[in-house]
């Protein structure tokens, strides 16, 4: 052990001592011989998940069989599931189902929302956010007519006028950790009578939401980041109640009409948040993301945020000491960032290698970020010592600057 | 035992013996207690689907992480997963790719299509055929400013003209089991230049499928059903390679685009196949899916469309013979069917409740059919005896008609 690592392990584990959502880092997997700060992209599995899914496969599946649809209540799961969601994010549980991928939920609300706005001329998103946001956009924009202007941050309010259908903004950015305030930036779009259609996919599970405190008409959000849903888990959808019935995605299938056992030919919506359903949807994928929402159950969430602000500061306090040469690129206001810490480097790609091959998993995003994430349930101070440490020693030795860890791409 | 069961017994077990795919029937579970006739629904569970899962689940996500994507090739899952249908439908690996669901696959499809024949009316499709086919043409039609038609099968080919944007069909009928000629036509649209997306939810992994060689060049088809993968398993798309680079849907996510991880806000579609993809796949249902195909590496199609026939045969002879009252709703030409066969009666709902009671699992649909999965691969002979005997003692008794089976529906 290096001196520097004996140092800040003890601080830390006394900070985790003082954690009072310690209990819940056994719940969930922890792989021995990792220290695993990436569940901003995949959280970690629940152990309740193992269960789970035996229960899923080898008798929902494979003993009650079609049976399950009833017995089993899958019928039920998006909306079950949904509800459980509301909760974590300021809403009623008739406010949220469970559906398809974040992906295509913004394409839903985009296209349903676009519709009502025959007048409108363009949709405005954020430049350089998560990609798909403004691919569904763009892809939105061609079929109706619209053009996507998609703005640099700083410059977003300003462009809001009479002509601008919707706003699509990721609450928090994928890549900086940057956070709107979504109240003010919500006020300010209702000025113009714009709707906003926000992405929580970065928020969900650890950062603070008050959809309806906050104004909130249209969200989605992911299941597989901080709400531990297993590798691309289904995603979820919030309307709110009074927005519901205008709304009409073009995306019409049989699980989102009002009687889908009456075979009938003609479409009807359902009532509420069902008619956001298209197709059968993935149950052994659902049943995997409800046990990571179950965690959530007796989960306050502001601990979930004063334990995410905690780490933070841990975190970038000592990185600011112990590996200076990175820059840290989120903001350090509370109020302005979301649950991972990212700092920018030249030479982020191979650095990013050379930890991943001691067992401290972070990620990197093109060009020059180390991104890491700071999962409230199940991150301890130590690991995040651990962390640092070893960073410290790749920084120090040079030791990250080797043919190795310069090799090609992985994909995630 | 009954006397009836007594001798169809004998006659069903010496075809089992006689049948050259009766070792695939050990291969999935098998519930003690049910005779499932039902896998047109929800197909069986594959043995091997429990230590699959098992993987998925214990190592895949909770020990490996992240690193799956690349460690476990999750990445290319929706790739190699649509090259092993590819054999099964009789295209090429390059043409098939596994994604979200029948439904959207259709959506995605039809709003390609209709993109590129600017000068169309209208969508034609058969009227009271399954109906998210009918939902989503609907909702691409209203979206783009076309008709939808909705025509009885014995006119369909009589609507086809130089308005007509796209064809929409259902090769095997959900209610019926009646199959389209789909070479003729393929031909016969080909006459107007009109497109024909074919939905092979029905026929995939029983009934003959010839793609290439019907001159097909746009299909979509389910995951759950005679491919038994698992509750609403992914759905897959097959688009022909001359046509895949003309086509682009308006739902545009980050796993369709050309370099996912290149993070560009403008979107360039992956060339081929891969542009079909929007978001991130359910990975764990994916993987249920690939366990169900993984059934049929070594399968000889013409001999699983062989013992569809013989299963055909034996139940249409015996129902004909011991119970008369149920009217065959199936084509018995093997041409013009598909690998159900479906009965009516006015009393379809409490015989359905009743046979289920006893342990024989098919399914009602409304307003008055029973319905009875063949799968070759697990369906055995024996089977169809027992749920003949049974269906003739409930109809000789009149037990089927009491409250109990009246009861209110189930949602399958």
């Amino acid at each position: 052990m290096t001196a520097l690592l004996t140092t800040v392990l003890k601080e830390a584990r006394a900070l985790d001592r003082e954690d009072p959502l310690q209990h819940f880092r056994e719940r969930f997997e922890q792989p021995s011989g990792i220290v695993y700060l990436d569940g901003n992209s995949l959280g970690a599995m629940p152990c309740a998940a193992k269960s789970v899914m035996a229960d899923a496969v080898n008798r929902q599946w494979s003993k009650d069989l079609i049976r399950s649809w009833n017995d089993n209540q899958w019928i039920n799961a998006p909306k079950r599931i949904g509800a459980k969601i509301s909760r974590l994010v300021g809403a009623d549980p008739d406010e949220v189902i469970v559906a398809d991928s974040v992906s295509v939920n913004i394409f839903k609300l985009l296209s349903a929302i676009c519709r009502n706005r025959p007048n409108s001329k363009r949709i405005i998103s954020e430049a350089g956010s998560f990609p798909t946001d403004a691919h569904v956009a763009s892809g939105v924009a061609d079929a109706m007519g619209l053009t996507l202007d998609l703005v640099p941050r700083s410059e977003l309010l300003d462009h809001l006028d009479h002509q601008t259908a919707v706003l699509l903004l990721s609450h928090v950015h994928y890549k900086s950790g940057a956070r709107f305030d979504m109240a003010s930036v919500n006020v300010e779009a209702a000025r113009h009578e714009i709707p906003v259609v926000w992405d929580l996919s970065h928020s969900t599970g650890a950062v603070p939401l008050h959809l309806h405190e906050d104004q909130t008409q249209y969200a989605v959000g992911c299941g597989y980041k901080y709400l531990n849903g297993g590798p691309g888990a289904p995603a979820f959808i919030f309307v709110r109640s009074d927005r519901q019935e205008a709304l009409q995605a073009p995306l019409q299938g049989w699980m989102g009409h009002s009687a889908p056992f009456a075979f009938d030919d003609a479409y009807q919506p359902a009532a509420g948040m069902g008619r956001f359903l298209v197709g059968t949807p993935p149950i052994l994928s659902l049943l995997a993301l409800e046990s990571g929402v179950d965690e959530f159950a007796d989960v306050d969430m502001k601990q979930v945020w004063q334990k995410s602000r905690s780490l933070f500061q841990f975190l970038v306090g000592l990185m600011a000491k112990h590996c200076p040469q990175l820059k840290l690129m989120t903001p350090t206001d509370e109020c302005q960032r979301g649950s991972h810490a990212s700092f920018s480097s030249p030479d982020a790609w191979p650095i990013n290698n050379a930890l991943i091959a001691r067992g401290i998993i972070g990620d990197f995003r093109t060009p020059d970020v180390l991104r890491f994430g700071l999962t409230p349930l199940y991150t301890g101070f130590e690991d995040i010592a651990h962390a640092v440490a070893v960073l410290n020693e790749l920084l120090t030795t040079g030791v990250w600057n080797q043919p190795e860890y310069r090799k090609s791409a992985v994909v995630t």
